[in-house]
């Protein structure tokens, strides 16, 4: 299906990207910064390398200096994105290294919440990614590496969880761990309809409270 | 933004739907579910009408009879699986109509679990609308009719929650339709990726845990 096996991509892929200097890391950075915003805005298909380098205020040639094809550069916005928000629950968990789980992810929730007011394409990028991998012949899915940082952050949430007695009797983890990225993906997904990106930080909220299990309250745990 | 005014569409329309008739319903209905699970797989992009009448058993130009054009059939298609899925959770409520209002989401989630196994593409289909039309010129919005079906169903329940003092103090009710629609939006999505079909219903079943309030425990409600 995919046009190019990844062996010969990375191949091929070493020599455009120039060496050290912050210069050339601060250069990269504003094109990643531009390629998710205009993606999370034109999607996979309509954005251009064009548009993207002048949002990023450099030539086209500069940026195909720096990411061969322009599914290379989505690749990499996408690693990009992934760590930024997988970091955001990390600091979280390190932030209030005693708290339990539930008030670490929180936190974690917070944090998007300060976040996505600051960029705001960058989870709607994250969570239109998994659709247009598939679309596009030319994507690739993340080194699972990179695409388990997610999983991986959420299993020990939940494991550290349950050796501390604070999980549900009986959750099964895997089955919880898919159910929050699907949730965070869905609220993400969210953030990049214009209706409801003003009101993104009561949804967070609203899911918070979910998550603690005060949303809907069964007969004896009434208000 | 859009190539035609809706006005236009609906008036050109009306000619290509023939009248009454239970084969009429039938063909109509099956080009219908085709549709749904061609988009679900394909995207709209790729997903031919061709692919789509051949799944259905008919001809190219007997779809053209009952829709237009693929924009049309889209539409149509996206109309039928929200009526189908907005109907399962109405239908839970119908079922136990004196129980808690989280009894009753939990009830209507258990029946999406069902209707997946019998129709795996309906929620990955529905999931990728709002995506596909944003990135396509040729499809829009549903009329507020249908896309409010959900929200409506939502806040329905929530309002009766609240009525009852069976929502959390202080929700904010419209915050948390979105988060609702946004979390089963992303749960649908996960349907869709081939590593998580298995595993769906468990992912539901931890959904409904976390709705419950017991997937994570605060320390003084340690299991």
């Amino acid at each position: 299906m995919k046009k190019t096996p990844l062996s010969t991509r990375q191949q091929r892929r070493k020599p455009g990207r120039p060496l050290g200097g912050s210069i050339v890391a601060d250069t990269r950075q504003r094109i990643l910064e531009s390629a998710i915003a205009r993606f999370a805005m034109d999607g996979y298909g309509k954005a251009s390398n064009k548009a993207i380098a002048a949002e990023a205020g450099v030539t086209a040639a500069t940026l195909y200096h720096y990411f061969e094809s322009k599914g290379t550069l989505y690749r990499s916005a996408l690693r990009e994105a992934n760590a930024v928000l997988v970091n955001v629950y990390r600091s979280a968990c390190k932030e209030l290294p005693d708290a339990n789980s539930m008030e670490q992810l929180c936190l974690g929730i917070e944090k998007v919440i300060a976040l996505t007011r600051q960029r705001p394409g960058l989870m709607a990028f994250a969570a239109a990614s998994a659709g247009e991998i598939r679309r596009h012949d030319d994507l690739e899915w993340l080194e699972p590496e990179d695409s388990d940082a997610f999983p991986n952050f959420f299993r020990g949430l939940l494991r550290r969880a349950r050796s501390r007695g604070e999980l549900g009797r009986g959750i099964d983890i895997e089955a919880a761990v898919q159910m929050l990225i699907a949730c965070i993906s869905g609220l993400a997904a969210l953030q990049g309809t214009p209706s409801a990106t003003k009101g993104f930080a009561s949804v967070l909220r609203a899911f918070e409270r979910m998550l603690r299990g005060d949303l809907m309250l069964s007969v004896d745990r009434k208000v």
